[in-house]
């Protein structure tokens, strides 16, 4: 059961209603986001709707929402409207417009990034993604630019307007990589990292998680619940590929997890058809698949000269394929209702 | 290498082609089908070109092309146009338009798979299905009405003028189920009978090859090359969901093997969205993706009263559910430029 | 629920107990074995004391075990004893003594099933297989010596006495393999090949079940049962390794299964290691952790020259190699107190 | 290519090989462990043996060993000799006797932790185990007891001096545990959390570093290798059962991974068949095939009351069931010549 507090509310008040709860003996975990605070209440197993309305007559609370999943802040249930997430430039992911986040894997160097930047958004993407710390699977393996990356992505912000996505590995990185991020990814490896999804809990920032490479939809949910019990609301997932037997393929790009998602979680589905396949042939028909399915947006590898890149260049896109696929992108987009944001700006 | 002789050529001169690669030490493989007559070359390790030039020079040939590939007969590889499988109704598989497969899992009765078969009609579709013989996990559940069930798939055809699909498990019966049906399926569970696959070979009919559920794209297209080396070129592939270790969907729909199989094979791609998510609220969102990644048809179950089905209920669609998603497939179709085959006949 | 009828009771007495219950409204299986008559009652939901109780009453029925798994009569509920599958020269699988089961993939000729057949009985094993018909991947792959390839198995089998195993792969096969062979293979691949399934169940043959690639162990216990529904009492279940992501070896043996299938059901276990592993440098340490896991018996690749081998040598065992096998696999045996059997007849 | 630096060489010595190296324009990663110093070279591609053969020349270097597997410093290539882990009680894990590890999923308190160490000590155990950072699916299940639980751990170690291992979640929190624990152990989720690793790559204590859900073997030595080129020699890895599509066990628990990771590393290999299997009926079989498979110890969960652990009760042993397990897998043991170490104690 979670029981959400009207704005306005001052703590004092939400104190009172918390304090109700465990005099009762139940167990509470408060969620304070930026705009609303959220009480879960634990350990729930009768008398349901008694409690239910007790909670709803008291008067800061706005409604009590009973919720029978294992996680409950970020279920669709109680048939809560979808998290919009707005961005400081008036980037909305969640809302009626798809997003197309775009950029090399890792970032190489500031000419690099800068030329892919305003090549992706000519194309039409309105975020900019590139990894300054990277996840190698061998240590002798390129593990990304650290501080000097994010320094080139906020000059690219700078230069272009698109607000930046990179990832943070570390909890002791969350307060630096902030200062220069938009948007925190946590990556695949690291979903079930549980300090790390605590410590970007606190950040005032909003994170994009990656699901694992055998995760669940409920673990990734219950991952994303840390979140967002933590008192981060601005949570998205993006759907990366899981790991099967099948290898003529990197990854499963499991599209059945985005409409199943829409049905058990109000936060935005991201799609990556790019780790999702592994091969830049398959990544703008897999594009098109993740928004005919109902994605909020794709993430899609660029690079310059993917032969070049430091890791991952089988699966990126040139500046031209990258155009390319964002007009097949298009159309699904507008004939599924949901046009991609930059021709909505772009008619405006 | 592939040697395809050119139409019209007499059985003698293909023997001597036969002959000739033999006496040079190969294997061969001759695969007859209805329209041309393809040999197999086995075992050329080096000399390819010397061997192509060779072979190329005899009259009788029409193209030899060099296959590095596993599977030869129906690898992509020397850029062969896509097979378009034709049935006598004008229903043509593997063209621009794709065609909508719906009916229920299984037939239960005369009058419920009429009324199916009208009303997937009227929403689009251009081909029926229905089980007569099923496989079932337990020895226990309903097996199917058997022939009965073949003469009310033949009633429906007849009655609606759509061709029929229905799945054959039993070397034993594909001679039988051939004289009922249009496109004979081999199921899942059947994918690497080889002796069923051998069978249908010499059928007259199409083939539908569903995809294993833990088989690779290469051992899929080997049990194509099967059927394809036995004679029986028309054949399609289906694909119906792999097993993960996700248990929120009964199976993981994997669309990455859409565009991939359209790089490797010149076989038409179908998709069913009904197994492959095994929950019906995600068959139309799922339905658009296929689409939207190349397929070329869909396969949906549909049931007058999916509650009271006899098999897989739960992911079967309502006949008004069914004409929703017909919409929504509808605009993705047209967004990718292969509108559904009825539309075309419609505008006609 | 399924009743026992005694041994010795006629087939009218049988009949009469069929015709209460189907008169009380629930279903029947009659499974009638060789040695005794199970019907097994379909449909019970309710009032099952009752219904036991009123069925224990008749004369000519032995037992009534309340099941509550899909499979019935393969399941171990009701504290049933483990099957002991007896075969003519005194083999008995499922006793306190473990067997081992050698021999080639595959029948390549007279002379080498012989050597190995010597090889194979010196070292200690009791059981010889090998393939006459082979489901290979690649229509272009060697199939098998067919009906040759059992008569060698059959005079090996006059030769050394050992019986052998093979595996059959079509329903119109089996009534003639069976004339050769003591035990019939139904292979990983036809695991739900139910009307395969269904054809051995009339065998007078014992039958070993391999599992399927991807099956789960309720999918693998159903399979058994189609086959002890259908009247075929002498079931044995052989582990071989299932299909996941792990590519470093062909298959990941699951040992688990062993201890699980034990508590499970009453039939015999065999383990694979050959198959299990793809490695024959694997092959002797996960033997006998095979049977420290519990299993009732062996079954080994072993060649005399595997790198010549036409099938899977990657996976065979030299004779040398085996009989090292057969040492280290005897003090495991002994450890856990089940020699090996022909340790046993050799004390005597 | 990695370099092995004699015992008692200078650090300007060791320098000077680098730079050697460095000045062939090759890379180099020095890992300075406690009792050696080993320098791996990267980026070696032609001209191995006139390399190996000038870096084997310098007075300093013992041995030079060609590696071509992706992690060089664990590969059991050059013939290495197994790692032995001693422990200051005397315990050395890698040796002929396999060793142990028993104890609670999670130290729930003082006085559970100190029965059960007593119990656990008294049946054979070498060492004990607890978790006081617990890696919890959902944030609002019981997440440990931490530094609590160390100080709990240590009193244990103190009574019964039995070393003591704990899991390890936060690079913040390595150097504390560090000053409780005798090994660290990284959990499966964290097994690619690469700042982690390189965090415990620098503690002075062993560790233990468990198979994530869906690591390949490959992908797991590179893990290990990240914490030996971060200068931690000490390092056992344990297999925990991976990920499938297999529902009936928790985990799939692959114990072909031993023997192969004898053949590919000299790292020691622990299984714990409590998380491969999540079911206490199952553990003492497969406690029995992993010795039999070759692993160098056993990791066991035991709870004095397993229906009220907090967590992971239904895999956990009783006393007495530890006690019975104990008596299997010693006589397993002894039958592969690797006997249980407390009995070689108490021999002696």
């Amino acid at each position: 059961m979670i029981v959400i507090i009207k704005r306005g509310a001052t703590d004092a008040q939400a104190q009172e209603v918390v304090e109700k709860i465990t005099a009762m003996g139940y167990g509470v975990n408060v969620s304070k986001g930026v705009e609303r605070l959220i009480i879960g209440v634990l350990g729930v197993r009768e008398n349901k709707e008694m409690l239910a309305a007790q909670l709803s007559g008291i008067a800061c609370v706005e409604r009590v929402v009973p919720v029978s999943k294992n996680y409950k802040l970020v279920s669709r249930e109680g048939a809560q409207a979808g998290t919009i997430i707005k961005l400081p430039n008036g980037v909305e992911i969640g809302g009626t417009a798809v997003h197309v986040i775009a950029g090399p894997c890792t970032v190489e160097g500031r000419e690099m990034l800068l030329r892919t930047a305003h090549a992706v958004k000519q194309s039409g993407a309105t975020l900019l993604r590139g990894g300054a710390y990277k996840p190698s699977t061998s240590p002798y393996s390129f593990q990304g630019m650290g501080k000097e990356g994010l320094e080139i992505l906020a000059a690219a912000r700078e230069e272009t307007g698109l607000p930046v996505i990179t990832e943070v590995m570390d909890p002791r990185d969350v307060a630096m990589v902030e200062t220069y991020a938009d948007i925190l990814q946590v990556g695949a490896r690291n979903m079930q990292n549980f300090n790390l999804l605590k410590e970007v809990a606190k950040a005032r920032k909003p994170i994009m998680l990656k699901r694992g490479l055998s995760a669940t939809i409920e673990e990734w949910l219950l991952a994303a619940e840390y979140i967002f019990a933590g008192g981060n609301h601005d949570v998205m997932l993006c759907e990366r590929g899981i790991r099967t037997f099948e290898t003529a393929t990197r990854n499963t790009l499991d599209l059945n997890a985005v409409p199943l998602l829409k049905q058990l979680t109000h936060l935005p589905v991201i799609v990556d058809p790019s780790h999702g396949t592994g091969r830049w042939e398959l990544v703008s028909p897999m594009a098109r698949a993740g928004l005919a399915a109902g994605a909020d947006g794709l993430m899609i590898e660029v690079h310059p000269n993917p032969a070049d890149a430091l890791k991952d260049g089988f699966e990126s896109l040139t500046f031209e394929k990258f155009a390319a696929m964002m007009d097949g992108a298009r159309a699904v987009a507008r004939a599924v209702g949901r046009p991609i944001a930059s021709d909505v700006a772009a008619t405006v």
